[in-house]
């Protein structure tokens, strides 16, 4: 992973679209590009030309022209990687982009691994390590909040907040490691009063952005909700409607929706992952029950379940599944919505029916809807809004979303926890200074001031290509 | 649609990838940009900027920072449309783009009409019609071969011919015109022989361009192959063996493929279209019914159609479907292979029941393999090579690949069929005048010397936003 005498290249940008950017980043990058790219105005060459400019012409492999591109060229340490690079912006064809990456192999360049341009950024001290990863963060977020809680972490304000800590209990480390250079002496520089002042105050700073991480998931990711419901009770017109477009196939044939089918809708700022999902009707029809197997997964890692009835079809219909549901759920932090739907051909005697004959729990509502024409919804909408009102973004704290951070702060909670006892039992400070030394350490492998190549492979592998 | 006051804005690139371009064309480009960009050298401005230079700061609104991007500057007259351009390199993120473009637009920016950008590089004389088609062609080229046409028209290439064509029409067009200046006098500047000459090379030319059409549609759009067959006998197995890789759903119940899947593979080449279609049976499964009529219109529009049996099922079952499909494309330039799979399960016994048990026709064979194994596949892969022989590109020769360029050239052809006639019947001037007259505008419709609002709507319609 750790190469960094090599150029790389990869594509930046995704197919479809007008254009496309290739990327080429390393010591050879100009000299590679030089060799294959002939500029509109002869008098231009590559390797002459400085940083933040832009130069026109045709990419060619002999006598074929590829394509008429502009080349921007960056040179180091004035670049995302810190190195000289290259952005190529061609014609947004597969095929010419293969072309084009084929010819900056057959020079010199090697195609680039996932991060690979970012991983440089941190190698070049473009950036730090929580830096570096929100920048995927960044490229995914598709809401408000998920951005703002990116932009900060890019901006550093999360990696000042754990510079911060490191600092003072480095400090402290520092003093206590003197006590042990003195040895039998029994000298004491760090006083153990303040000691444990700064040990518990950065513990509470650990535990808040630990716990923030449950938000911050959500934040990130979505929160999933669950589509289910007996065959043909108009799910996935109920899906379409919440998303606005056509994507389910509906059918009036019960069991269709054969594979889940998950799409995303952004409401008020927050980003709902909305899981369509196969009957849950016993069937003998194998592909179907592939499907079933699936929705009791999707089940079990949605924050939000909306089970549709078809109001025409009656409580018992509906009994079965709300109690197989329910034995599911139990215990569990999900909110259950019981959907009656097709009230479009409704009388309100079957309404009553299920006002009186289902029985409310606590964290269950029960609404009355329409998926064809749209009534009710936007109460729904309104009713899931309140259902996750507690993982809305309310302040200015910094938020966790990655898991590696997450991690990383337990273990220092955990170390300090035992620092903490230590201290209030005058232990040796040679075991109190191992337990410093731990929470030191993890809490520099966040921002990469401590790092593995071990640790750069996993972060950096779950990038795309191209970033 | 002719609006060149704006200043324009759209995305140029597409959903994913890890960053996107958002362009900006007009002359307010550069000071709209200046307004929600922060440089991060103090002393930078937009507005001040040279042309062909690159900045990087942020994108903010009030307090808000919205991503850290790359300008690119553009001044007119040098940029692809011909105005002041900007180019705005920004995170992939589908809020980030979102936001930028309404920043853009709140600033006095209009979203871009698809293929607005190129429009105005052709109205400002950057590029005649027919290269600004040229470039929706190159984006969409995934071949070498529709490439080089798409590369050949965008240097001007067919553009050329038209023009030393129209140039040749003109010259007599004058001449004619003069005579009829002339009035009652009689005179004859435009030499007759000479004219015929011209009108006959400018029709051989035309018939052999608009002749080339059907090639150039293929290139362009790949050559449709049909897969049809009894249910279950493996068309979705023998579909992901020819693309090596899993689109289609296979399961082992029959009438599982229910939407036609249409996938492309490049073999030597040339672009292949394959079409998978729901199984050929009479069934009463009102989706599988829609599925097969929908086969039924795959096969008129296939070139090459591929009949999968079951080497297990023996003759008499494919005997049906074998002479309907006959009985659907008699008559008609359709290439059809009659391929018996599952061998991997064969005895060779079976095998000849099909050799001795179907007489084949002209145009049509029979290959046994296996989907499965890959048994006989690249056989047939060399087998359609040959069938579409006759669709390579051999030569150096200028081929259509647009139903616009192949209307107009048929017009110039009809017209000039009637100067022939009319030269041939002695027909007074000015009734010849009028088809020379016609002729000439025609061709002049291709490169755009000729062209109205509605020309330039319908041309620029198809392309993508952003380009």
């Amino acid at each position: 992973m750790l190469r960094t005498e090599e150029t790389i290249c990869a594509p930046a940008t995704s197919g479809g679209g007008a254009i496309a950017v290739i990327r080429v980043s390393g010591t050879q990058s100009i000299s590679i590009c030089d060799k294959i790219f002939f500029p509109s105005e002869r008098k231009t060459n590559l390797t002459q030309q400085q940083g933040y400019t832009i130069v026109h012409g045709e990419i060619r492999s002999g006598e074929d022209i590829i394509d008429d591109v502009l080349i921007s060229i960056f040179r180091a340490p004035h670049s995302y990687t810190g190195e000289d690079s290259i952005e190529i912006s061609c014609h947004a064809s597969g095929y010419i982009q293969q072309r084009i990456l084929e010819l900056l192999i057959s020079n010199g360049a090697v195609p680039a691994n996932p991060g690979e341009f970012t991983m440089r950024a941190f190698l070049n001290g473009k950036m730090d390590l929580s830096q570096a990863e929100a920048v995927a963060d960044l490229i995914a977020s598709e809401s408000e909040a998920a951005h703002k809680i990116a932009v900060s972490q890019i901006r550093g304000e999360f990696s000042d907040e754990i510079r911060i800590l490191r600092a003072d209990l480095l400090h402290f480390a520092s003093l206590i490691e003197l006590e042990l250079d003195f040895g039998e002496e029994d000298v004491e520089f760090a006083d153990r009063t303040k000691l444990l002042e700064i040990v518990e105050k950065v513990i509470s700073v650990t535990r808040k952005l630990t716990s923030s991480f449950s938000l911050g998931n959500i934040i990130k990711n979505g929160v999933p909700v669950a589509i289910v419901g007996n065959p043909n009770t108009g799910k996935s017109t109920l899906l379409n409607s919440l998303l606005k477009e056509e994507k389910a196939i509906v059918t009036e044939i019960p069991g269709t929706t054969r594979d889940s089918i998950e799409d995303v809708a952004v409401i008020d700022g927050i980003q709902y992952r909305f899981i369509d999902t196969a009957g849950l009707r016993d069937t003998s029809d194998i592909i179907e029950n592939i499907g079933i197997q699936k929705t009791q997964e999707k089940i079990s890692a949605a924050t939000v379940i909306m089970l549709v009835a078809d109001v025409n079809e009656g409580v018992t219909a509906l009994k079965g599944i709300l109690d197989s549901l329910r034995s599911q759920i139990t215990g569990l932090k999900k909110k259950l919505f019981i959907l009656i739907n097709k009230i479009d051909t409704d009388t309100s005697e079957k309404r009553n029916e299920f006002k009186t004959g289902i029985t409310l729990y606590e964290k269950e509502s029960m609404l009355f809807i329409s998926a064809k024409t749209g009534e009710g919804l936007d109460e729904l909408r309104e009713s899931i809004g309140s259902a996750i009102e507690s993982y809305k973004l309310s302040s200015e704290n910094v938020i966790i979303t990655n898991i590696r951070h997450y991690k990383a702060l337990s273990n220092v909670t955990d170390s300090l926890e035992r620092v903490k006892e230590g201290l209030n039992n005058n232990l040796e400070e040679d075991l109190i200074a191992i337990d410093i030394r731990h929470a030191i350490h993890y809490l520099g492998e966040i921002t990469g001031e401590i790092t593995t190549d071990e640790i750069l492979g996993n972060i950096f592998r779950n990038f795309c290509i191209g970033k």
